[in-house]
């Protein structure tokens, strides 16, 4: 028996595989270049948790959105994700073989095709966003235009990974990990919050609401991470494990302990539920979701 | 003294010089991902000739449009061709040390900093797109960035460069070289030409002939440049040559004999220009840059 936040986060995930296949360039009617746009298939589909398309369908559908176009969304963030991946596993940043529990994109085919892959779904990712079917006013789409670019900017993603690979292990304190982590992967997740309510063209207040509860629970589902790296079973979770602590790379549970790093996702995902309280029962999932970052396993 | 386009071109590059500059995030406010910042400023600043932006103004006079907010279209591209210049002159790719006279930014700074530093361009081009500057009209600002994702991803430039790498020496045909550059270089070159069109709410068939303008000018200035490349001088055009030739890297000039790619460029110029005759004088800009493409000499 699944709860309704399970079989939620399982139809998002279905119907985001098959509207990205749908979507993404079909390799039997590229030329000479199906190699790369094989290589942006093999990184988007298949193996994807697909958890950032569902927080922007729940945020959507807190705000009464329309489900269909969250999913567009959905999308064209996923493209992002996968991007940010096969560009993180490449011998130059964190020189990873396995992901999801397949070779990594330059294992499976070369690096520069990773290279460009990843750069081509980046590219896509806009396209997606730029069509009709994301929402009918062009004025919605530039704004979740504009919001995707500095999410996954300089000031954003980019720069999280920036810190992550420039800094010393004397400073990573407990400051600069939360800054890198917010950064890194709390700019994507929040975005995925904050597009449910620039798709439903909701007041502000909802939108920075959204906005915050995203960056609340990012952190909290990045503490969860870091805690499977420390307590998990690598075949469970399907990458190598261990691997930030092998390295001495600071995570929260390293720096504040596991049981305090634990009670501060705790801390947050109270946090982030109370944000929830002016969009009523609309915001279940997300209600459920946040405390389900609590228990995750893989 | 300097002619009517020479003036134009210097202008142009100066005015996209100031703008970059001011749009493109300050490293001193930046933390600690200064170094990312730094990287971005270093690939986008300083040596460009600024050939696309020059194409975005002289296409918007071409259609009467505002120079202004031509600049700024011609600014996001130039983040999408500083971020493809960065990514193909890495050690997967071409891998090289030196561009436009200045080390590679993968060899000023690192490897990794100049794959997330080509990614935050990237992701910057869009962000500039939709700002409220480029076009007081949303619709005009998203037709732009659906354009420009095209323009530079799977079926655009990253195809283009997947083909360039991926190809047997024997594949590299006259057909095959033609269809690599309309990607690589042509859709880049050619989508600054239609902006022009997109930028002034242009009737179709006016943005229709800026495109096939753009592709035949892309491909004679390709032309032109592989030209310098076996003929050029060295210390002139600021970077190593012949690469191309001793990588056995089949270019037009090398397929057809240097007479008959000259003719061929020839070719392509006047096509190009008879492209113009419905701008009437307007487009007189875009006439002489057609024309200068058979004199470069860097």
């Amino acid at each position: 028996m699944s709860t309704p936040l399970q079989a939620a986060i399982a139809s998002i995930a279905e119907e985001t595989d098959t509207l990205l296949a749908a979507l993404l360039p079909d390799p039997e009617l590229a030329g000479d270049e199906r190699c790369l746009v094989e290589a942006m298939r093999y990184a988007t589909l298949g193996a994807g948790k697909r958890f950032r398309p569902f927080l922007v369908v729940a945020a959507t559908l807190a705000c009464s959105g329309v489900r269909q176009r969250a999913l567009h969304v959905g999308a064209a963030i996923e493209c992002i994700h996968a991007y940010s991946l096969i560009h993180d596993d490449l011998p130059a940043m964190d020189d990873d073989d396995l992901r999801r529990g397949r070779p990594t994109v330059h294992k499976a085919f070369d690096e520069a095709t990773a290279i460009l892959a990843g750069d081509a779904l980046q590219a896509y990712a806009f396209q997606i966003l730029a069509m009709p079917e994301t929402h009918p006013d062009p004025e919605v789409r530039i704004r979740l235009s504009s919001g995707l670019a500095r999410a996954a900017g300089a000031l954003g993603m980019c720069g999280g990974q920036a810190l992550d690979i420039a800094a010393s292990q004397a400073e990573r304190d407990m400051g600069w990990i939360i800054r890198m982590q917010r950064l890194k992967t709390g700019a994507l997740i929040a975005f995925s919050c904050e597009a449910g309510a620039l798709l439903s063209e909701s007041v502000e207040h909802r939108r920075s609401a959204l906005l915050s509860y995203g960056l609340d629970i990012g952190m909290a589902f990045q503490i969860a991470d870091d805690l499977l790296d420390i307590e998990g079973n690598e075949e469970e979770v399907g990458k190598r494990l261990s691997k930030d602590t092998e390295q001495g790379k600071g995570t929260l549970p390293v720096v504040m302990g596991i049981e305090v790093a634990r009670e501060y996702a705790d801390m947050l995902v109270k946090q982030a539920v109370a944000k929830l309280d002016l969009f009523g029962p609309n915001a279940d999932l997300l209600r459920e979701a946040a405390l389900f970052s609590l228990q995750r396993r893989n």
